[in-house]
């Protein structure tokens, strides 16, 4: 099979603009955000609600996908390894998991809290939880 | 910007060889599995050894991508509902979760215990659990 292509589901909207002022992860002291979807995909989003703890998976597009090996949270006191051990945005292929709680849902936009992905940042997919 | 091309990083050696007969999740009596990873990406593995929790990502490349509602579980008694409250591999972009624990390494080898996956999926990203 020939390599897919990734369909954009919607974006990011987030008080966020570079990585140099994003937090690592959710749970760093993460803003609020919403995520607005595509029309095609809102009978997608039937059965998430307020409250519902959901995993947003989107795409890291200001990452770089030719690092193979980082020091881990960027601080070179750290050893190098490889990016499958780390949650480095540079990586192959730089899809981001982020464990949000839904705050609200409107029609196609979701707020969320505790996200920290950037401004614009295209989603791939929501799940819920396991 | 473009909606990009993932790029495989592996695959997966198993031996469910067909949805039918594959659990729904990992922890509901999935086998061991093998990730093979392209030579290419071996220095993104450095760093993982056995006993770490990790969460594969995969390309559920036998998943239908034009399926918005389902019934959970593929079952009929169950409500339908928006794939995105769902973790049906039925999706626009069929991305698979799936957290495991490493038996072991060997190269570009990567033995795990509890996968779900279809042997011969593409393997997209592995991350540590948070």
């Amino acid at each position: 099979m020939c390599n897919p292509l990734i369909r954009f589901v919607g974006h990011v909207e987030s008080p966020l603009r570079d990585r140099a002022e994003a937090p690592l992860q959710g749970d760093e002291g993460a803003p609020e955000a919403t995520l607005v979807f595509e029309p095609w995909v809102v009978a997608a989003l039937d059965g998430i609600g307020p409250g519902d703890d959901v995993i947003v998976l989107t795409w890291l597009d200001r990452a770089e996908r030719d690092v193979l090996r980082v020091h881990p949270r960027g601080d070179p006191a750290n050893p190098e390894c490889g990016v499958f051990a780390t949650r480095s945005p540079d990586r192959p292929n730089p899809i981001g998991l982020h464990p949000v709680q839904v705050a609200e849902v409107d029609g196609n936009r979701m707020r969320v809290r505790n996200l920290e992905a950037l401004d614009a940042t295209p989603i791939l997919d929501v799940k819920p939880v396991l």
